[in-house]
């Protein structure tokens, strides 16, 4: 037996994809007392020799352990697992943790199917990839209510890194996920669209990579600034107006053409900007856009 | 008289917008004889009272330096200025910098535009905001004849910061201006999006902002493993498949949308994420998308 101050602790976890791997794996090293199950059978060989329990079904896993975590592709997935009658039933008076990614109202009607149940509830994010999960390195958003965050937390603080508790709205995890893997993605697009763009002006990928790191570097004090603005409604331009921006866009697209290559997403960006010039703000910052998109 | 090794040293700068007299009040503090000229007169009054001299017309300022640095709007006003004949006749046998922002198309206009008139030029772009102009922190990209550049270097190092010199074609700088731009607007358009969507779930933009600032610190590292893998081919999507990415940029559209809020960017990213996966790579990594972008 473990010797950790865990061992008397046990977590099931269901789904074992890469993640739900990494989860139980974190678990198992941790000294928690780990049940595993996955819909496809052979998932969990390298956990159980490394001492985790398999479970012959869902609902026995769920039996196993005050506290169960669950990682699947999305809340359809999730929902076929945990709204059969025996898993349901086997989850009343317990506590499930959905670690699954999907729009905040999937968490939220989650949470009242939980309700109606009696299931203790929390719904979670997680922001970083599979390689930092037991490290100081994850990343995990959770919202729900605030006392069952904290009489898990010591079993969920095996999975390493940082749990922040973000309301007791349970669909605030999703919704803080959505948002930052918008600023996330559309980043991306960015970056793969500049490395087509240069390389068709014969600018290799590791020519433009160190200077595009130095703009990434800058973004996160402007983000800090852009959310002053939004917040308080400032949205100055000086230096820097909406105009600017528009005029600086139109070139990226006419580049961008001149060698065939797509420019939706910088047109969709761009058409934006100028919306929100034609509404009176171009004297504005960017910042504004943000304002300009909330409005009903 | 100054006492600055640059003291022998003479720069002409055309245009002074807020750009234009940062550039000039740089030199000026740097101890370069300054000639300045906008087309709107008055804007030279506080450079001239700093030790400027201020011309009467662009041809003058040209003649009175034998370098000249632009800074406009675009090329459209650099040529209204630069190819008037008085201004062209002054420029032979003198060098040109255009650091105005443009299409690398326009830049090698401008290339052989300066070649046939007998003007050495040089094209440049300032990656960084005004206020870094004469500090460490600007950067300054420079393309055209090495030579022109060295010889010039000197003085434009009066300028602070870095300058890079990226290579002897002129519209180098402005390609790598608009790769580099084209990064940065599209990451702050999903940055205001994200804003707007977090606002809309109740999450406000300072309590958004310290997580967003976190994506963002991961970019960099990012971006140079990306840019591996579309220089060697490699487009690994192990952990995280195109397939995912689809998945998580089809949430973020169903959640912006949810709270009707415009989600055209998000869209065309994720129509060149699914247009992608279509043509068989889904299992590939999101930098696969660069290299589809740039097939003809």
């Amino acid at each position: 037996m473990s010797s950790s101050p865990l061992s008397a602790s046990a977590v099931t976890v269901l789904g074992l994809g890469p993640m739900g791997r990494a989860l139980a794996g974190a678990f198992v090293a941790a000294g928690v007392r780990t049940t595993v199950w996955n819909r496809t059978p052979g998932r969990d060989r390298e956990l159980v020799e490394r001492g985790a329990v398999g479970a012959a079904s869902a609902a026995e896993a769920v039996a196993a352990s005050p506290l169960t975590v669950i990682c699947l592709v999305n809340y359809d997935a999730t929902d076929a697992v945990l709204r059969q009658d025996a898993v349901t039933a086997a989850l009343k008076g317990r506590t499930l943790v959905n670690l699954s990614a999907d729009v905040p109202e999937r968490a939220r009607d989650t949470g009242r199917w939980a309700g109606e149940h009696g299931i203790g509830y929390l719904d979670g994010a997680i922001m970083t990839p599979t390689p930092t999960i037991g490290t100081p390195h994850a990343v995990f958003l959770h919202s729900g209510p605030e006392e069952l965050h904290r009489a898990h937390r010591p079993v969920l603080d095996a999975l390493g890194g940082t749990h922040s508790h973000l309301g007791e709205d349970v669909g605030r995890a999703a919704a803080y996920d959505i948002a930052l893997l918008d600023v996330f993605w559309t980043a991306m697009a960015g970056y793969v669209h500049a490395l087509a763009v240069a390389r068709a002006e014969g600018i290799t990928p590791r020519e433009l990579a160190p200077y595009a790191q130095g703009i990434g570097a800058i973004l996160p004090s402007l983000f800090e600034e852009l959310a002053g603005d939004v917040q308080d409604g400032g949205f100055s331009g000086e230096g820097n107006p909406l105009t600017s921006a528009v005029s600086t866009m139109a070139h990226i697209v006419h580049a961008a053409e001149a060698h065939g290559i797509d420019t939706g997403v910088m047109r969709a960006a761009e058409g934006l900007a100028r919306r929100t010039v034609a509404l009176g703000h171009g004297a504005d910052g960017f910042s504004r856009i943000a304002e300009v998109l909330g409005r009903r």
